[in-house]
């Protein structure tokens, strides 16, 4: 029937109002995103428009509201990365929701390659998404750039490195928070405690290095760059600098690493070293991802509150889209103890 | 510069083509997806948009085109699966090159829940995209028909179950590269061969129990219902289904699981048994995803062929967008023999 009356003549948005028994204005606002609508309302317009066989006329509609009533998750990692950290399936999860609560979709992006951020930064600044939560740690990335200066509204996720336009971005306090797991490792008695970062060209890779330093100096420990290992946030790099770490300063008694998903990498290499974890050396990982607990043993590690990072990268991003000024959050960590450390 | 220059007004097309030194019908292209434009051309017409900051006018364009040359990868499975099973992220992965070879971006989307699907179909149907590849198992998926009702163009992984609307699929020989892995086992000596389905509402699940039907029919096996459990495709579940089988039949010599990531479950629940396999026990897996690499021991197993699948979805989607009619495409599969069977 439904069917059938579209093939007649196109139903237009009267005969949804007609159909759902609403004014004409809650359709409109239903099919712009559905805010101040009541669920009830929003119910019987959804169920008219399937009946009716209505299709939103997005010129029509994009000339009326110029919005797209979405947002765009764009990540601007190589896709294994975003399949191999769990920090990810967190955030995008916590950011789905944050978005869910105003029925707002969330449309995902994966631009790993310029090829990719290319084509994807030609779609957004086409305007099919209203603004975007950035999920890009590498400084210098040009996609800060191009979104600022086509005029689309974004949030970082983390501070952007070596931007000169000023952009709004929440993160958690990675200073701090390595400066918490520092002192944990000293307080229970370690001596050479080493650190193995994430890339030096992301915050969390200057930030927690910088956070572990003057925590050494607060301890009155000398600083020895036979301690410091770089790795770039995968399980392999942090194996892999586990053991370049062992070769160097065989007397390593703690490891303060940068990611969970890297400290994962250094259990693997120590245990194929027979070291035990913590009698031997103790591992204090950062996140508080899945991965802490899945590994073994279980990380003591420092905990992102990913649900506030990703409820106030929406809450601001939003705020932006309404033509606020750029925000910037910063969020407190917190020390994990478990097995580990 | 640019930025001085388009303060002073808005860049229009006419300044891209002046700058990049080309003719406004091929800004207009590169614009519209870049079909049939040269990379050297394309390239140029991109940096001359960064130089005169030029905006995109999507009201302009889309009622010059009609179309938002862009793809969504729409997934109606929770989040939590599409990071479990790694067939997703070749699949993705795929399908994201095979757009990339004609500069088509791809968009993602995943919609677990009924609000989600709500969300993304008014986003598709509002017109962002100019198709969708649809994956999604479970039979009766209303999204399959909201999408046709809408007229948006689809092209699905694996066989829509259930469905009165005809669509286009593109799938692997399930049933037939059930045979195969049945007569393997078979061909190795195996008498009391079981196997783990995937749900019963999926053709994976479906079709891959009647392969192993018709197999053991065919090499004069009774048909033993005990021998038969269905699990959902994940890890937990081929545990969980592993533990029920051997308490129905311990004297099971061989199972044949419907995807390797519950096969990665079945043997998980084997070794805590004790038993060994392939010596005791034989498990043959199907997909060969890098689940199967990862598994101890390495999986034998059936192989989809993802490049090609995802390749044939992207070209049938195409040419759907393009007005041609669905079309149904299966390919073979191929058993990879490594140490589980």
């Amino acid at each position: 029937m439904s069917t059938a009356a579209s093939r007649r003549r196109p139903a237009t948005i009267h005969d949804v109002a007609r159909e759902a028994g609403v004014s004409r204005g809650t359709v409109s606002r239903v099919l712009n995103g559905g805010h101040y609508v009541s669920p009830a309302a929003k119910a019987a317009v959804d169920a008219a428009i399937r009946r009716t066989g209505y299709v939103v006329n997005r010129h029509a509609r994009s000339l009326i509201t110029g919005k797209s009533d979405s947002v765009a998750f764009l990540l601007t990692e190589p896709q294994e990365r975003f399949f191999e950290d769990p920090n990810f399936n967190v955030l995008l999860r916590a950011c789905t929701q944050a978005l869910a609560d105003r029925d707002i979709p969330l449309i995902l992006m994966i631009a790993g390659t310029e090829d990719e951020r290319r084509r994807n930064l030609r779609y957004i600044e086409a305007g099919h998404v209203d603004g975007v939560l950035l999920v890009s740690s590498h400084s210098g990335d040009p996609v800060v750039a191009r979104l600022h200066e086509a005029g689309v509204p974004v949030v970082a996720c983390g501070k952007p490195l070596g931007q000169t336009t000023r952009i709004g971005y929440v993160a958690a306090d990675d200073r701090d928070g390595a400066r918490e797991m520092v002192r944990h490792l000293y307080a229970t008695g370690r001596r050479r405690i080493a650190t193995v970062t994430g890339p030096l060209d992301t915050p969390g890779g200057v930030e927690r290095l910088a956070g572990y330093r003057e925590t050494l100096a607060e301890c009155g420990l000398p600083a020895d760059e036979d301690l410091v290992v770089t790795g770039d946030y995968s399980r392999a790099s942090g194996a892999e600098a586990a053991r370049t770490l062992l070769a160097r300063a065989p007397d390593t008694d703690a490891v303060f690493v940068a990611s969970d998903l890297m400290a994962q990498g250094v259990l693997d290499a120590l245990a194929r070293t027979g070291r035990r974890v913590p009698e031997d050396i103790a591992v204090g990982g950062f996140d508080d991802s899945p991965a802490a607990l899945s590994s073994q043993p279980p990380l003591t590690t420092i905990r992102q509150p990913w649900d506030r990072i990703s409820a106030e990268m929406v809450r601001t991003l939003l705020a932006r889209i309404a033509g606020e000024d750029p925000a910037t959050v910063i969020l407190p960590t917190e020390l994990v103890v478990r097995d580990s450390a």
